[in-house]
């Protein structure tokens, strides 16, 4: 369960109502008909059976042989699956081990190929469009490298994920590979609960089951109302997004740091955009993970310009009683008053205090507590986002969902390497 | 070697060279007396042989039992070490490893201790203060967990990192424990050339005197005048602070993740601060890593508002040549055109075009390029990000060298646990 709270003021005058009004009815409209990524926590539900039917019908699987799966996928074909595997993973409910190869970082490729043999290795292609240029790079090393025998004894071994219809679905149809779609109208970086998410972490053992679920009850209950303080917390944003023009996620743990990452790329590319008007909108996100950070950012959260808004997200339970020990060091005592206490009470008063200064200072906070890291409070984070993105993104008058700044730089890339350069 | 160049449009006028000719006496100034970072190129490397002493001198370390070091610290003493670390682990001159206990996250914690053993296990404690209530609370936790007897058999075995007099060193002292001294006059997140950086990373194994030797060279040809371009960066971004409010280190490997953590630091908590004349001041830092963000932060680079200037790091030498093979896959051939060249040709080249769509967009951009990962490099990367943050901070009017905004969270946590609340 997550529980939610705010330090800053919402009027709630009527002009703000009818800003949340409108916002409503356009995410309400989306998910009707035009974006696919609200109907995953219930359309997604078959893809959790179709993978665990996988553990016998594909015989690597069935055998015991595989302990790794290796995912080939970059920006929304990776960060929405190791995000909920670095804060699952230490729950131990993780029966295969996740390797993501995603930068066209040489040394980054090396590294992770030493950890790995292609007989306990599953290879999972992940590409939205089946064009980008790291993932079909790599995946030709990653064959090359290990022998990959996509026509014969390796056929079982790999697995494209796409959409219906693309060149790498194309590709997986003629080597007779096995393929999960992702929906056309499901953007990459909303894509985790999609077979991207759902296909590689149920193989890795995870209960997507109960993610989905945590998912759907948090969706149902925007739509049907009851979660006002999401469209309260939208309308904030929006009406301060000149003058809180940078967005920060202080997240109380370190295994929140793929979350955040997943956040600045949901948030960044959704809303950095051209808007109705001809503006160029958009609140620069920034992962921050506490305590660490209060020993670096946090100076400038509070001296510096007021022109951002933080959410702290904190876990309740940790799960791991570790207990500072009754132990009093000559000359260090200064902080024997934490003695006793356990660290999970120390690192969510830390983030208490810092938040109170932030108040104090009259930065704009808000507050999610996770009470315990589980598959569902995992999925709730997810669509929780999700939704304020959207929310946002209809706000602002932006198309959320599409990213054309970044066609420029594929271009120059290709005229790099052809004759139209 | 570094190369340096940029796009911003830098006009030279008079008062420009005026802002600059200050800023400079300013820093010659405090290289004179005030500011200890600058003497530690210098004045360092008697701790490189002090260090390498240590494989005589101290027992365990004579024996070869120990092959892992574990640092205690956080934020500035953690960040830097870290960045060194990551950048030249895959140099292969390691031949200890180090192991980071930084955050109060019982999880992380857990973890990190389960990778260790005592006999194997040096325990190097660094708080320039001596008070982190993380540093102390994980160090008694350390003693409790591996039973380490301080009075005893284990003495050689901890090492404490911190300014003289501070409670840690009397600490030390009492206990008979190795240390290692900051100077007073060098701040936390300056002192990776310090004791807090030398001692670990030459015990690592790794060429402190060529990192010393790199940053010496640069700085002394800076303060000879010989270093216009790091000037005119400074004035450039001096000028428009509040234009572009976002600074933004674009680095092209995995493997700078940590330098771009240790530069948020550098750069957040040196000068997002209260100026001479009371403003809130300071540009946000940024860390991205490319080409993964490309994929994330990208699109907002481009389209949403211009308020980011974006440095790009490149590596022009991975010293790992690997190669895209000559694989041609059905349907997904698009992408063959990058066929036959290196890893690093496509990542440099992602670099490049990425830079010239954000330069296409008016996004003002600058680039350093490394010609080849070494301790050399590395630490002239340092000291110029740390002369680049004393000259905005001097032609801002801050004081660089405090940090005065994270005193109210510290006093806070303080009254949570005891009577004063």
């Amino acid at each position: 369960m997550l529980r939610f709270d705010r330090d800053f003021t919402f009027e709630g005058s009527e002009a703000q109502h009818r800003v949340m009004e409108e916002a409503f009815a356009v995410v309400t409209e989306e998910h009707k008909g035009r974006i696919g990524y609200y109907d995953l926590p219930e359309g997604s539900r078959t893809l959790v059976e179709a993978a665990k039917a996988l553990e016998t019908q594909n015989s690597l699987l069935a055998s015991g042989a595989i302990t790794d799966i290796a995912v080939i996928g970059i920006g929304g074909s990776s960060l929405g699956i190791k995000a909920v595997d670095s804060l699952l993973a230490s729950r131990g409910d993780k029966t295969r081990e996740l390797h993501f190869f995603e930068n066209s970082d040489p040394i980054d490729i090396t590294r992770t190929m030493a950890k790995l043999t292609k007989e306990k290795t599953l290879f999972v292609v992940i590409s939205k469009s089946g064009g980008t240029i790291e993932t079909t790079s790599i995946f030709k090393t990653l064959i090359a490298h290990f022998g990959l025998e996509l026509d014969g004894a390796d056929r079982e071994r790999v697995f494209v994920i796409t959409d219906a219809g693309s060149s790498l679905s194309k590709f997986g149809d003629a080597y007779g590979l096995g393929q999960f779609n992702i929906p056309d109208n499901v953007g990459g970086r909303f894509s985790v609960l999609s077979a991207v998410g759902i296909i590689p972490l149920t193989l890795a053992g995870y209960d997507t089951a109960a993610l989905l679920a945590g998912a759907g009850s948090f969706l149902t209950s925007f739509f049907e109302g009851k979660e006002q303080h999401l469209l309260e917390k939208a309308c904030f944003i929006y009406e301060h997004d000149r003058e809180h023009s940078v967005n920060v996620l202080f997240s109380y743990a370190n295994d929140l740091e793929n979350f955040t990452k997943w956040y600045v790329q949901l948030w960044g590319e959704s809303l950095g955009k051209v808007d109705a008007m001809g503006s160029h909108v958009g609140m620069t996100p920034v992962g921050l993970i506490g305590s660490v950070d209060q020993h670096s950012f946090l100076q400038l959260l509070i001296e510096g310009p007021k022109d951002k808004t933080v959410t702290f997200i904190s876990i309740e339970d940790f799960g791991a009683p570790l207990v500072i020990p009754e132990i009093s060091l000559k000359h260090i005592e200064k902080t024997d008053f934490i003695n006793g206490k356990s660290f999970s009470t120390l690192i969510n008063a830390q983030c208490a205090a810092t938040r109170e200064s932030l108040v104090r200072s009259g930065v704009p906070t808000d507050g999610i507590v996770i009470e315990q890291i589980d598959a569902a409070s995992v999925g709730t984070m997810i669509i929780y986002y999700e939704l304020l993105t959207s929310l946002v993104g209809a706000m602002l008058l932006v198309n959320t969902y599409d990213q054309p700044g970044v066609e420029l730089g594929k271009v120059i890339l290709y005229e790099t390497f052809t004759d139209k350069g």
